[in-house]
């Protein structure tokens, strides 16, 4: 069996995560999680959402994160945007990446945003040749790609179509997410030896989600297909804290310390990631459902160091 | 990617999850529970240990429980056994299969049984011969294979020779126990691929914990390694709930849900299987760390049913 020697880590959490926080987390504690976040060797951070701040309050300071962060050279930050408008904003906001999402479910997407999925793709396309035509970085989401809690699984055939549209518009990045925690390893399999041979140059990330437990052994089928590039969130932020805690996104230090042990590695310094989960449990003022931040990481000789 | 057609479960919780258990567990739910688990499918049940009471107060009553159990034809349960006493409470209890377990390390196992790894596989020659005179099935674990939280990594060395002396004991199946959740995919795949050589006709299991997100994982590397036995606990029963819920065991539930989603056979009914995990919290009177008891399950058309 042959594993990589490196993978790449999309941090999501000050996105992903945040976003369904039931509390507001304050713009300062965000840009300190983003910055604190950017000194650990993390390439890639999602930091906001440029949507209605109508429809997610607790990203309403997205403009006020992305100007009062102070950007390192050599990572990649990026920002969801859901429209024309959203876009515009990433701009005026001087973000050099954006994420477009759409969910594989046509009930899934008309909940979301409220339109088929092909309105959805065709609004994508001036989106997608404006920020282009300004040298900007473009990821596509596939949300609920391993299954929908309202449709249940999703047919290939409509990864592929949503894929070959992102691919005509020039998307750099699909990323394929178990949004509702339904992927298991060998639909896992079967979908990235499926899409690989479709996407040419551009990139494929995997965003899974732990709510039913086989989020890491979702990732190490996905690495064993060949896949590099994972999406997670520090502490596990984005799970459901009420009324028992169910987990979403993977918790990237979870992730981290799960590669390094099997000598792959990301770039990422673990103990000022695990700093980072402690201090994401802070600011969102409650228990989070990463694991190594309740049971305390290993060291490379196998001893388990501080509980966290 | 070749996957068994089905898998072996141990259901360890009744022992292993009642045994750390903070407040004891009465007799009769105890017996409940595990006539419950025999009615879903579950071949193989451990379901308690005759430990001495003072050192384990949690499972005083093991004579009780296997007194008042109605035994089902066709399930293997079985008891561990620390000692010949332990052995003589078993036979009297009318138990015909019993677990015998020693640490990989020797710090772990002089802090468990107080003597040196040596003199616990001594002591067991004479436990196996008179079992097997008996025509008793036996187990035989590795506890802390996969590390240890005083000695860190285990070598490969120290488990072949602890598999070697139970294998001359006629040990019929040997459990190799993450105890640490220290385990990563890769060193799963190697032990596997070392041992299995060496075991002829016995059995393998693996025993993970979920103490660090990986025991998804672990499984399935153990899975791509040949391995079709695993040990589990309903409803994750096992961890750790204080300060914060440490996952112990993996829940026996997600991975049953988690092979049956990839077309691979248990025996046992998911239904069933998630009225004993939600009984076991009734009976624990606390949440449990089990993903599927917070989140709910899938169904085999990928839409998840009942919030459990």
């Amino acid at each position: 069996m042959n594993y990589p020697e490196s993978v790449t880590i999309v941090e999501v959490g000050p996105r992903d995560g945040l976003q369904s926080e039931p509390e507001f987390v304050p713009t300062d504690e965000k840009v300190n999680l983003i910055e604190r976040l950017s000194d650990t060797g993390l390439r890639r951070i999602e930091i906001t959402s440029f949507v209605n701040p109508d429809a997610i309050p607790q990203l309403r300071d997205s403009e006020k994160v992305a100007a009062r962060l102070q950007k390192r050279p050599g990572i990649r930050y990026s920002a969801l945007v859901p429209n024309f408008r959203g876009l515009e904003r990433a701009i005026e906001a001087g973000m050099n990446e954006i994420a477009l999402f759409v969910s594989a479910s046509e009930t899934h997407n008309l909940k979301n945003v409220r339109m088929p999925v092909k309105k959805s793709l065709s609004g994508f396309r001036r989106i997608a040749e404006t920020a282009l035509e300004r040298g900007m970085q473009i990821r596509g989401y596939v949300v609920t790609a391993f299954g929908c809690e309202y449709e249940g699984r999703v047919p290939p055939e409509k990864i592929e179509y949503i894929v070959g549209e992102y691919l005509a518009m020039g998307v750099g990045e699909i990323s394929l997410g178990d949004t509702t925690g339904m992927a298991n390893p060998i639909m896992v399999r079967r979908t990235v030896r499926r899409l690989k041979p479709l996407l040419g140059r551009t990139a494929l990330a995997l965003h899974f989600h732990d709510t039913r437990g086989t989020g890491m052994a979702n990732v190490l089928a996905a690495i064993e297909e060949g896949a590099v590039i994972f999406d997670s969130s520090v502490g596990g932020l984005g799970g459901c804290p009420f009324p028992r805690m169910i987990a979403g996104n993977i918790a990237t230090e979870d992730l981290v310390a799960m590669l390094h042990e099997m000598g792959i590695d990301t770039g990422v310094d673990i103990d000022l990631l695990m700093e980072c989960a402690r201090y994401a449990r802070i600011i969102t003022k409650r228990e989070l459902p990463g694991h190594l931040l309740r049971a305390g990481r290993i060291d490379w000789q196998g001893r388990p160091l501080e509980k966290a």
